[in-house]
């Protein structure tokens, strides 16, 4: 079930049967010379678009747009400051919770989003924790590549040239899903540098194509789907073994 | 051209040729009985991505979550407050200026947006005015239902219950989009009740069923289709003429 | 009453009669050649002492400084941030709630207040939205222009060249309050240009005398006069209806 | 030469001959049984505009809301936070900053306001400190009350029962202003407790009719003029030799 | 007791026999040509812990990171902007509220950070102050050199050059505290200059080796062990004359 | 050299023949019914402290507060916001900078910092991302766990019951630094339960002495020295090569 395509009505019905819901976030930023602009948010999309089609589970809107400092030295990204991305997740978890969700999911589907996120989550559960009061609900974070098998499954596909951004599996799940947008490239060198992620200008000229250690030409629709069925395989349980996580009292 | 579907060399060549931009810019909400709660968002989303079919615009990720707190009394709703939506319109308009776009056009899908939009706009703008530089950039807010001809249109098509919120020309577009989600309703009464706007359980007691003056019985995703074909012409026009107008030196 | 020249006892005894309370708000900033910077705060400040000499209707301190960034190219503008503006307006209103008000007015005397203001009402609303209270108190933005009658009288007065800065009817208003500080002017253009809004120095440059679309010299103090008199009237009758109108359960 | 009566040609003016400016800032807040919630920014600006009289000084408008958390228990008190107050300072400084003033004198009127405006100057020193680079301007803060002369006066007139709020020369001062205002009481105890300064509701289980340490009952509107001569002349003396200190490089 | 080498359950049993503690809090910044940069939270550090040899008393960590700006033309100097501080210092009251304290004491080393630390005591009552209800805490600021006796005895030993910054009193502590740290100097002129505060390069300018109106060759280590002895004695004094204080209904 | 025992000349003196600088950062928190409050911030002071005595590096005073939220349910926790944690490492991060420092290494000793700080890093370098300049400095997190060689220690010496909250590597530390504060203890269990981290009250419901995962009876100071001893050398090489990074023109 889609969030943005249901009503209020039939979320209030959902939330009789479960008090869970699964938050695509990503980010928009370079994805190296052939990588799409939205990869980062698309791949979580994705994925929990393709889980919701086999079974009951609630995605809501994907919060596209992360923290993405590093890579505004590309045309296209869009980033928030931490601190603005912190008070926004806030507030979308602060809407969740008023409606009566207890365990709220972020798929994420970038790396550099890892450390606002969690703060974030600390900044939410210590207006409770001051107030010496029970916070009442429960924040997961589970990047993409981190479900069950997925990781393992990648490393199949890409036993060299993984690398860190632009990779080959996000390149391909994103060529599965928008086969009319897959671009062309010869890669120089094939497998980009890695090192150190400072600021967007020492980024840019570190990483002259964007890539980080990755090698996207390997990457392909077939790859690509492969990955994805396994990851909806495992969202949707991850997220029935937190809906049903109990908590202490 | 859809940034998000995009290479930054992409984008890097789109801005050798242009330096406008369109963001999508809604709210995710209740819409009544049968409305979408993505309504907001995904109407000038349609809109923006139908226009891009005809012309060589660019069209930037749809920013999907606004100020919508009088709506929080209806499960689904999620909202920033005015400061974090703020915050953010801060850091989008900051990043796609840092690639030198001059042109930001926020095409608008909610009312409850635009005070906090045009606050956001001063906000940036007073970056600029205290310091006594020039900006170098201007933003401007655009409503799709004020698109040249879109207004009129409406008009003709509902002459009677058009109302403010779950207006029957916005789910008539999302209907277009979205045959798929369509819900049936009876309505009662068959216009909502009209009143002031405050928090959200004043909001939940004078619009039991989330409508605000509407009678969306009356949306067709005829009538739908025919408004985005409307505003998408109306939305190239206005977007060129933004980017060709000159700023005083 | 003038709250500022009360007791806080004598406050207490009103809030056993009424919950209500005007609060003049208005803006610090260039008029034109000829108007006062004080403009926008001394308008909705004189009509609200007006209509205090015939009303039993407590009138708070004036609200002087406002949202001005885009007239900080001219001398003796003073403007907050709307980020500033809105923490103040949430800090007055949490004042005045604490103590028991439930109707607050703002009588505002300057169009580039009305959507930070705006913003600040859903900001303060949002607490309680977000927390699933009621608010318990109502905010209400009313520019001095548009109570009743007050606007058709403008147009009688001034069917040319009215404008929307530095306007004869709020030029004739501080005449007729303050007729030592009339200023003479040629103008040249007779009625100034019209355009957007954006940074200060964009709007100097297009707005050489900073009036937009104005001709002051139309302005008497006896015109003013009568628009005092006039709104004075109406905003008794407009805080009337609100104190007296009742809430949904 | 006050602000608000001048148009921003005249202030441009008086940028050539001087780059120094008041402000006069208070707090609106109880003051006793017999005090006018005004009273406290009310004093600085009838000092202030007794010293434009005699002198070519040139006076901002009243920053008539302070810091006044621990009146809050009083009705008719408006505060803002510390952090408000600090935002709204600084938006304040950088706008006559803006204009090419270079002096900015607060004459203040309430000892409460005192650490928050000392600690906004600090704030907004601070940007050019982390920067390495020059202000370029002088802030400084004079308490009506230390003006030279001033506090020998009122201890001539008030030897006992002075105190520090709701004082006998404060409300002398408001008498001598505003006759028609003077409110009569019968004192109990005839001079205040004193005591520390905490939260509101601490505040007035402590000093019930709001008091601390005073007895306004000696107050008359002779010994406020009296008070009122010698601070504007004060003030005159004051700002003159702030206005030609210079800064070393 | 030093909270940092005790545990939780030692925190949690001094909790049922006090309700108070201290906060060593000051600031690290340039004390001229030989004083330590630690020299400000170094100095109530030293007292705090000399009294907690001899009476039951709870000592926190110290809070070295202050206010100091105007110091930052100077290497080694650390500050916090005042809006940093205020929220910094929030947090620390929080925390120890929420485990029970009622009476924090900050004892305090750095004359800089006096109005900051008040602006945060007002923005933590505020709290209270605003909902109308009791804050149940007490915050008392305390600056060393102000408690019992210790001013008398800074006058007896310095009659002449204790001057404001670079103090020898606050260096001899330091000398006695950290003999091997005592810099040999010439001080040219004998006694720095004294003036105003502003921003940074304007305070090195005038204090052209960062002492203010002192002559630090007068502290010895014996001086500093006299101040220590009779500052950790009156500090025993006067955290449990605030203990025992008790709090009006 | 220790930059708190040092004279702002000296730390001039140094910045000409370095421009590195360890900050210490921790935490104050419960570690467990045996393991000191303070543990997280003395731990990298302690080693920070003893590489200092074997090389010409600089230490600045220790960042002692972070972010423990999830602690605050035991007695004697101090903790940051993420949001305040933030400001308060940029204040840091901007002084130091000021000066000329180009690499700064945060020693850590509390793995719920790292989030917070990493996003710190984002939010100090997005100010010259956005503005598209270089930075200029580099930052960088290093824990005192992951100093080369020290896990494999760790794991030598605890090869079960390590844990990750008030494990017997980090108590051994503090035994080897403060013998004196060793507290003796019956743990039950011998090794405590695991799970996730919430907030305070969830956290004490699971974790109901505080530690987590951890037996840290078979800490001893023999063991701690033999850590510090080891972190030590590695921090003074880490340093050493961080200082001689080149950056990328």
């Amino acid at each position: 079930m889609l969030l943005h395509l249901s009503t209020w009505a039939e979320v209030g019905q959902f939330l009789e049967r479960s008090r869970a819901i699964v938050v695509p976030i990503g980010s928009n930023e370079q994805h190296g010379p052939t990588g799409l602009l939205g990869t980062d948010w698309l791949c979580p999309q994705i994925i929990a678009y393709e889980a919701e089609k086999t079974a009951d589970i609630l995605v809501a809107p994907t919060f596209n747009i992360g923290m993405a400092q590093h890579h505004l030295g590309f045309p296209g990204t869009i980033s928030l400051r931490p601190s603005t991305f912190i008070a926004a997740i806030g507030d979308w978890t602060r809407s969740l919770v008023a409606h009566g969700f207890e365990k709220i999911l972020f798929l994420n589907g970038h790396g550099g989003n890892v450390a606002s996120i969690e703060a974030a989550f600390s900044e939410i559960y210590a207006e409770a924790s001051f107030a010496k009061r029970r916070a009442g609900f429960a924040l997961k974070l589970c990047n993409w590549w981190d479900l069950d098998g997925v990781g393992e499954l990648a490393n199949q596909q890409f036993p060299t040239g993984h690398g860190i951004h632009a990779t080959p599996s996000e390149i391909a799940i994103t060529q599965w899903a928008f086969p009319d947008a897959i671009k062309p490239a010869d890669y120089t060198p094939q497998i980009a540098p890695s090192g150190p992620i400072r600021d967007a200008l020492d980024f840019r000229a570190r990483y002259p194509d964007g890539r980080m250690g990755s090698d996207p030409g390997q990457a392909s629709p077939e790859k690509g789907g492969e990955l994805v069925k396994l990851a909806a395989q495992s969202l949707v349980l991850q997220l029935d073994a937190f809906s049903r996580e109990s908590v202490p009292n």
